[in-house]
């Protein structure tokens, strides 16, 4: 139990280092996790750099966005992104919400993302559009009030990201490596839809061919193939965390994606 | 008071790395504040690339731009622009001067600023365009005479940025990690903005939201979060200054965007 | 004999790490060779992310694409890619299958490769287009039943390089670093055509200078300056693989482009 | 006299590999200066990667692309570029042969070459076009030919640099210095140029405005300033010659260039 817990802290700030490491995070964005034991709190760090957060970062909140053990260190002001999404979405274990330059041109002149090559199938069938001015006015774009974080969890619906016009994305996953894949995947799809529609006719994959690629793009060994090249990635930059990984190396949520463990430990050492 | 002032030197050559390692500054470019005793007197490097400036290299001007005490030393040919920014702007302590790749298509167009995301508000809510030519005619369109930096004041006005036609960006703060972080992220919105309008039709931030985007963006924890990413990137990139950062870790000129020191200074060691 | 299966082993392992060093290949995309000793069967690394790829990752396939040696290691799903083009094509003696940013404007649009300066006749005089829908209808897009590849193999017919709709470039050669310097340089042919069909009217090379270009380009010391400067790039990376380099240093299959192997010896040490 | 010639070599090694750092040379491209004691002579590497070029790699030419020492050494094809240069003006003192990305678009298409900064001017009044089809028919572009190194000579005539159709650009200089300063800022030039006429009208600089612009871009303390950062920056990247500078600092050729010797001196150690 409390490995589980510690390994999916250490998983969580890994996750926050590769997004940073990719460019989808820079200063801003953050990424959190259902808790293991308890389905009604979730996993975020406090106000910090991604690029920068510990394992010992990450503080347990309720589904209501607050402190579970009150503390005096600031917390990143849009955290009811990730409990109202939590609060809507029993199937989702991992939220990542960023800004990442490959989705603004889209995000800043409402074009819907569109998966064109198999990997953008990460996204899904269907990736909404949300727009915090069309019900709250006037607002200065950060997604902090209970209502807004709601308003912007059902435009989600069922689908796993969402485009927020003018801010940013919003991405789910039923585990922390899968919407690490997905963050990762969306972005280099988004920067190839845009570079071709500024080339020539965009011609983007089919409803069945969304929907396989869907499927083996959260159920191959490629989730395992990438995450043991982060790691691989981050030790090289000398951007791992400072704590040690701890001794269990597979938190439950992630179980799922992961055949073959020796790679992805060896780089971990 | 000389510890206000070591580390204000120290806050500037950091400035000049860092907004040089975001590709901001190259071999030119220039970062000065306000003299912390002296409202009458600014700090500038000598002519050095702003990725090598040491805390000792930074001299003291009057507001004419004249140095303090006589030296050989090469000195910026464009100093003006800070000295007669600071005459004109008596709530302006930081000053920047850049050729940021991010703005050139605008000021080679002509194509005004426009805040296409949240902390693109970092501008402000109206940034001026200021052309050389329309008053001096013919120059290298380097601003060195004591009447084009105060030209370029005067259109500057009460905004925080004025673009620069054929040439470059400056702009203003209230305090050193203030302007570095207006630097960062309206080269970030430049960049967005052309990205964006080439790929479809731009939807500006509303007048309401630039307003309180702006105020969130000098106010927040945000500042902080980026100066302590910042420090770690230059640590990691061996790119801090050679000398020991001073004894007193806040200078006063950014005093009032500062909370959680413990994580900046734990970087800077 | 056994010096030269693990001279190009080794070489094999490189090729991956170049090309994911030069952005061609991510977590996905492969590089096979055919057996020295026997052409009924190719060597191919298990499933890993490229620039992770050690010699030892290395296994035999028969041409159908099936392990010599059983084993229980996650294969990549594509490697029909390999076996049928091996089988279709007596004189290639490498494959390159990859998802390269700089072709994915072609490929999801439909946009041909054309030449457009001397290093980009590297992909040769013609290189056709293969669309898996057409014959496959709806599937995910991976080249994975033994009659994808082998219409795969088809449409390449005598080129050097065959685009895949929505999908990434495969590409041929008769040894492991003529195929490496074709990546590379056609990755930058793409990036340049799309770049360049931004700005202007593309003027590509006449089918004359293509043919004198690309005879050039395959024979002249420009593989052996290329192929010292990469394994330097990788050796200050601390991209090398960690076994050490085989004792002898020309794996039969490259023999002809390499002239001068002093420099690329000691880049390897 | 034996000084100023193992300082230019070594300054010829540093210029390789600068221009490579800074991405106008990747395996291709060359750098080359007129011996200092010799006007009939110029010195150039032999055939290797300019990122890895050693002052010992440099040999001696006559004007007509000969060795003055036999050798069986690999030679670059194209040196008779810089003979007939030298041949044709005896006040150029460095060439440089590039394919740099930034300018493969105006290559590519034909576009002109327009100052759109003031740094921009470093390419002088007018930047004349060459198309070796035009008097050559088809080839395989490389200039090899006494004749084509000729003609493109006689194309630059006065200017100081020459665009070559779907091939790359011909830089020259009174001194090396000099020469990797237009490099790296008429590169930087043709990207601004190139981002700008994507976004909107270009507003070039004026006949005069070039004329004050380029007279101040090589007479003033930038290309000091510049020099001492880019030694830094190959310092820090590990990318220095392995051979250790000469004793005597400054070269002749390049002295016109240089004031404040220092930093750069501190720097190369």
């Amino acid at each position: 139990m409390a490995d589980q817990l510690a390994d999916l802290r250490y998983d969580i700030a890994l996750a926050n280092r590769m997004l940073a490491h990719h460019g989808v995070l820079d200063a801003f964005g953050h990424v959190s996790a259902r808790h293991p034991d308890d389905p009604q709190r979730y996993l975020l760090s406090r106000s910090r750099a991604p690029e920068l957060v510990e394992p010992g970062d990450i503080l347990e909140y309720t589904l209501d966005s607050k402190l579970v053990k009150e503390s005096e260190t600031p917390l990143y002001s849009e955290r009811v992104i990730h409990g109202e999404i939590y609060k809507a979405r029993p199937d989702v274990n991992c939220v990542v919400h960023h800004h990442s330059p490959d989705f603004m041109p889209l995000v800043i002149t409402g074009i819907d993302y569109v998966p064109v090559f198999h990997l953008g199938a990460v996204g899904g069938a269907h990736v909404p559009f949300w727009d915090q001015r069309e019900e709250f006015g006037d607002t200065n774009l950060l997604v902090v009030k209970p209502e807004e974080g709601a308003s912007l969890a059902r435009r989600l619906g069922q689908s796993w990201m969402v485009l927020m016009n003018r801010h940013g994305v919003t991405a789910a996953g039923t585990a922390v490596r899968e919407a690490v894949f997905r963050c990762v995947f969306s972005c280099l799809n988004a920067r190839f839809q845009v570079a071709a529609a500024a080339a020539g006719r965009v011609g983007p994959l089919s409803p069945g061919e969304v929907k396989h690629a869907f499927t083996i793009s959260t159920g191959t060994t490629g989730q395992a193939r990438s995450w043991e090249l982060w790691v691989t990635q981050l030790t090289k930059a000398g951007s791992l965390p400072q704590s040690s990984p701890p001794r269990a190396a597979a938190p439950r949520s992630t179980v799922a994606q992961r055949k073959p463990r020796t790679p992805a430990k060896a780089a971990k050492r």
